[in-house]
């Protein structure tokens, strides 16, 4: 296809056009301080700008600055899970308002692609990069990023050190109990994650705090570590029922579809005999079950734009290099059969 | 964040540590053929490259060119879908193949984004660039894309004219339909969608000439067209079951997991009572429904890599310029208590 491109609009065509030099151009283009140039001969320069469609050179521009618009996200999966996307989002949005662009990578976790994107975002000078996962996890930075800025999304490094941005599981799981206290639960489930994690550990915490702000004990024998799936949260049903649960808190909103089948196929109804929240807030899941999902969102777009916020120096971490983005309730009809506000 | 990045390693660092000119070491460096250097000096060349860190800028090297290695990729939603992430991981996994990265914007369907961002990519001298819908239809083309190259993936434009990569709706739909007929299904009813698209139009006629096929008659009572979702296969049911089916080709995932419930209600089961066929293998969704769903694919990522190829020359579009994708069934437990091969 490459004989049909059309030639590309030089300074020298505008500058033939406006009847003025290549110089006056480069002025006028680079908005240069200082340069006497007519107001007349300005006009032209722009009219013949806008005419032969002349686009400068951002690369040749960003050179000579020594560093280009462009901010990498490396990502260990953006296409295999719908939430990542929207860390990309909520960073390209950032990076665009204050005149960056973003560079995607998406590694699959392969070492080998992890390594070529980095070495890629260096090459083209980045102003730095956001290290990004999937699901929020400790990660072992990869050794290129320590030769530029770098802010870990939804993970964090051993020893700290590098600026962090992660959702408050805690909090996230607190909300997602107090939805099920405020409408008179005392035995709430929880269906944990087998996997270790911060978000095993965080929520669980947070359940266990928002049982004790509510004055109701703790009760090992309503928690159960399931596989985090439709199917860990089937199977976990029976024995909730048997702890006589008639609310229960889930892992996340894939859970909380299997819990809806369990309770259907034993005749029994959401949220009459058993009330449910999610976490996530998986729009394609969470807003599409019956009855909808009641549920705790994943801030994913906010951490995005944090990311980048951090990065560039707008936002300071507090201590211990985090920020923090919490996670809010999401009300639907799995909780309580009067319509939420 | 600025004051602790380290100092970028120049070329004159390199040239101090091997003992050689700066312009030996652009040689090395651009593997210049022609150029006598000794192969001594070549050597310490490359070890103070490997000991000093340097990286040679990139986008240096591709202004001289005068063109980069970028492709980029214009998306409506990346971010609120699921699918058009594998899109994203296909162009890039191909687009890395042959030498050239990848630079995404996800639009949103925002027309100020969609300009600023096909801007930003002439500005920086594309290789070309990718359009992409979420969901196939016809686009109105923007205008900055005739300045480029350009082929859409997922979608088409008026009148052609333009390369397009689409999936192949027609034969998906016969495909689905065959899963039921292969298990002796005459009654076939089809969830078709309200939306006018290539999808409604494709899909039906692959019904269609999948019955035509079997020698099994169009009955039109079994076709309803319903919102494409969870909502519109439950209300569908009830009129399907009325009109004896045995079997039925959902438009999507959701809509199956719609008629799941619907089933369910009424203490009928999937697939001894009803037996089902989705369209997109929305993986999150299909694999975890009781039972998993049987389904056709869409072929997000295959269009991704079609999209780079036909980019870059690699493959051409047959007559009236379109590349047309397959979409392959997956077989699960929904069409037959058989457990697929």
């Amino acid at each position: 296809m490459d004989d049909n491109t059309p030639r590309a609009v030089t300074m020298r065509d505008v500058a033939q056009a406006a009847g003025v030099s290549v110089s006056t151009v480069s002025h006028v283009v680079n908005n240069k301080q200082g340069a006497r140039i007519g107001k007349d001969a300005w006009e032209r320069v722009q009219r013949a700008i806008q005419e032969l469609g002349y686009r400068p050179n951002a690369m040749a521009k960003d050179l000579v600055k020594g560093r280009s618009r462009f901010i990498g996200l490396v990502a260990d999966a953006i296409a295999s899970t719908p939430f990542a996307g929207q860390i990309i989002r909520g960073a390209q949005d950032e990076a665009w308002r204050h005149g960056h662009v973003l560079l995607v990578a998406n590694t699959e976790g392969n070492d080998a692609a992890e390594t070529e994107a980095i070495a890629m975002m260096l090459e083209h000078k980045v102003r730095g990069v956001l290290y990004s996962t999937w699901y929020h996890r400790q990660v072992e930075l990869p050794v290129g990023l320590t030769e530029t800025d770098c802010v870990l999304v939804n993970c964090f490094a051993a020893g700290g050190g590098l600026p962090a941005v992660v959702p408050d599981e805690v909090a996230g799981g607190r909300q997602a109990t107090r939805m099920l206290l405020a409408e008179g639960h005392r035995r709430i489930g929880f269906i944990n994650t087998t996997t270790p994690s911060p978000a095993q550990d965080g929520r669980l915490e947070g359940y266990r705090g928002a049982l004790a702000e509510a004055g109701v004990p703790f009760d090992p024998d309503l928690v159960i570590d399931a596989q985090p799936d439709q199917e860990g949260g089937y199977e976990a049903v029976g024995h909730l029922l048997a702890q006589d649960a008639t609310g229960v808190f889930c892992h996340n909103d894939r859970v909380a579809m299997g819990v809806y089948d369990a309770v259907r196929e034993r005749g029994l109804r959401v949220p009459e005999d058993l009330a449910v929240v999610g976490f996530d807030n998986q729009e394609v899941i969470a807003a599409h079950l019956r009855p909808p999902l009641s549920t705790v969102a994943l801030p994913h777009y906010e951490l995005g734009q944090a990311g980048v916020r951090v990065l560039l120096g707008l936002d300071q971490p507090a201590d211990g290099g985090r920020v923090v983005v919490p996670c809010p309730p999401v009300h639907r009809s799995s909780v309580s059969t009067v319509a939420p506000d």
